[in-house]
């Protein structure tokens, strides 16, 4: 149970920013400390995190928007929600692309010196798909999208495969920067390559590890600009680079039957007890139900979900009447669109809600080390200050906290000026697994 | 390689202490933050801990005192500290245990209600074993030591199968918190068995985790009260209690084949650098060789020895010469006798050395949380305050300083007055894998 200890902290922060905000001025009294350590304990004895996630990824397993997977989490989710004693439990519609990605991806370096050789590759998400016939081209390697456009310019990227190959800066401790710093090429780099006439793309898989297994992962196409793209596991992808050093001119051949169809009907699963004494302020916690299709997506984000939902399970379990709305969202369409985020804050905006506190878990389950705060700049400073001063209460379970994002989904109540959250487990194996 | 930045943690120690020692005061200056960078880069990037620790547990596998693998590590060490450019590597002799597990354990209960049931068991180290017949009684259940003593006054163990049953505290976030809550009951409670006439003990298996693997570890004879002594998976050990629940007496037969054999000469493997400007002043960094036989001894304490050797590498590769003696030592027997750390010890007693710092690492290879600091009450608390003033340099990499125990082999050396540090990985999975 105890990797889920961090759902309490969720609950903790709904309680913290109760008492903050009651009182005169904060107290990290022994009252608010024996409180926490009770949600530990609970939450460590008693939770239900592991029984749902085993549901969610070994029952449903992977749950891209728009799949029949992504329809039964939705069901699923719901029932657990509305077996909780929750004061409401609803769907909120959302409009979610619905991308497939067809029969297994083909790929094969054509070279004069080793021969052909496979290569294993993974379309990425929202990728339009080559056609039965595949696409065929000598490849140009490059190690930015600055350097695509500057060979795109020059003439360099016409009829080619242009391949981004830019590794993790393995020097970061923190895994979540070496994603940061590469995975520009994935979501931009394909488009960048079309604009220049590029007939397809491959992109080194986004992952710490050197092994045979590619991850995907969403590109977006701009201006109409369209070629397939596929990511390369990390050794095909050094396989590839070490064969274009010793030869001047390699081919690549790619076929995938990946294709977007007609966007489809699907759902956040939200849950609330209304609060005692402030219903009108929200506090979230929320993960998000989508995950890619070629894993369970456990970490990506069942861990993130059942986080959320063990938060309303684990009030219960104390008993706990709170003072302001807690509302529980399990976000659709993350992955590829954040149609379930844009339809949750274009509802909640009509409704003139105010979210005092968002806080969103996808960034794994591991052990947990803290929370990123972050918020809209008019506010955040002096909210900031105020949440800091809760930290002793914290510090003994190993935790910390820091200015830093949230979450893509929670991100879009910023302008609801509240503070946004997000849960900030150990990163060192999240590249392992993600996407993948 | 990331997990294994914690290796530059012994070497920044070693730095660091320097550093405080050589200054008028300390500064936690711009200049150490970008060595401990350069410590850092160094060993994400070209580290050498996962090829050994390959070899260490694929090639040659669990390796426990006195066995042909702890034989083989022993040589393979050496082979490995021999080639990195050290002023000297040696073997150090010592005399260890020499216990064999034999054929495979064979449990079963014998229920009255239930028919007679298979149970996963698996002899305790340094165990007698029961000889071709087995042995059988009716099982008592204690869930403590002081329990089983007074039972035993009680005369109501003789002739009976006593049954440690403590489960771990799932409330301890530490989890070597509630390992040292519940390991008593294996260390001491089949000797507290012997003496009060039972004929077996069986011992809940130290794990958090309730599923069909069984555990072994040390257990220790006193006075001469030896009876066989077999850890139970934890499933079993519920499968034992829910029919003792149910029928008021419930049967226990098993058999082992474990024995110990005459002591064997087995060696520590030291490699030392000679300081520069105060030789006599020796920082040991250090992890133990020996493991358990049953699995392959990765994270006790395959991946302490690599940490330990990479010190010493990566002090090579950036060309550092210590002005102190730095000494990587890897512990022979820690699992089941510290013979190795014994010899250490009282070499260096008579040589008359005195060990500034000493560290170990011996609690896994997850994700370096920090270090626990240890030392002779005559002097650790102004040592230590000394210390913490570094912190600062090493909190960006989410660590921590505390109080706390070091390592089995290290304590030895507690009398010598330096400081003896622990360090600390994340602790949550752990005892997923400890002596399994």
């Amino acid at each position: 149970m105890y990797k889920f200890i961090l759902l309490t902290f969720s609950l903790l922060f709904a309680f913290g920013l109760s008492a903050q905000t009651d009182k005169a001025k904060p107290t990290n009294s022994d009252e608010d400390a024996f409180f926490i350590k009770d949600i530990y304990n609970k939450a460590l004895t008693d939770g239900r995190s592991y029984d749902w996630l085993m549901y969610l990824t070994k029952e449903i397993g992977g749950r891209l928007s728009g799949s029949p997977e992504a329809a039964a989490a939705v069901e699923y989710t719901y029932q657990m929600l509305d077996s909780m004693n929750m004061d409401k439990v609803w769907l909120q519609p959302c409009i979610v692309p619905h991308w497939i990605r067809g029969e297994k991806e083909q790929c094969r370096m054509i070279s004069q010196r080793m021969g052909t050789v496979d290569l294993t590759c993974i379309a990425l998400g929202n990728s339009i798909g080559t056609g039965p016939s595949g696409v065929s081209g000598e490849v140009v390697e490059v190690m930015s999208l600055d350097e695509a456009e500057a060979l795109g310019k020059a003439g360099k990227l016409k009829g080619k495969i242009v391949f981004y190959n830019r590794p993790f800066d393995q020097t970061q401790v923190n895994t979540m920067a070496a994603y940061g710093g590469a995975v520009g090429q994935r979501v931009y780099g394909p488009t960048t390559g079309a604009k220049y006439g590029a007939v397809g793309a491959l992109v080194r898989s986004m992952t710490n590890r050197t092994d045979d297994i590619p991850h995907t992962g969403s590109t977006v196409y701009k201006d109409g600009h369209e070629i397939p793209a596929v990511a390369l596991s990390t050794i095909d992808s050094d396989v590839l680079t070490e064969a274009l050093k010793a030869e001047k001119s390699v081919r690549v051949y790619f076929k995938t039957d990946c294709k977007m169809l007609e966007p489809k009907m699907s759902y956040n699963v939200i849950g609330e007890i209304k609060g005692s004494e402030k219903p009108e302020e929200i506090i979230l916690v929320s993960g998000h139900l989508d995950s890619w299709d070629i894993g369970t997506g456990a970490h990506d984000d069942g861990a993130g979900c059942v986080h959320a939902m063990d938060v309303i399970h684990i009030m219960n379990q104390l008993g706990y009447k709170p003072k302001r709305t807690i509302r529980c969202v399990l976000y659709m369409n993350e992955e590829n669109g954040t149609a379930g985020a844009k339809a949750y804050r274009d509802s909640s905006n009509v409704r003139k809600e105010y979210h005092l506190a968002a806080l969103e878990s996808d960034r794994g389950g591991f052990t947990p080390r803290g929370f990123t705060f972050d918020g809209h700049e008019d506010v955040f400073r002096p909210k900031f200050k105020q949440i800091i001063e809760w930290l002793p209460l914290l510090e003994p379970y190993g935790l910390d906290f820091k200015k830093g994002g949230s979450g893509a989904d929670v991100s879009y109540l910023k302008d609801q000026k509240g503070i946004l959250i997000g849960f900030l487990p150990d990163s060192q194996r999240y590249f392992d697994y993600h996407h993948t």
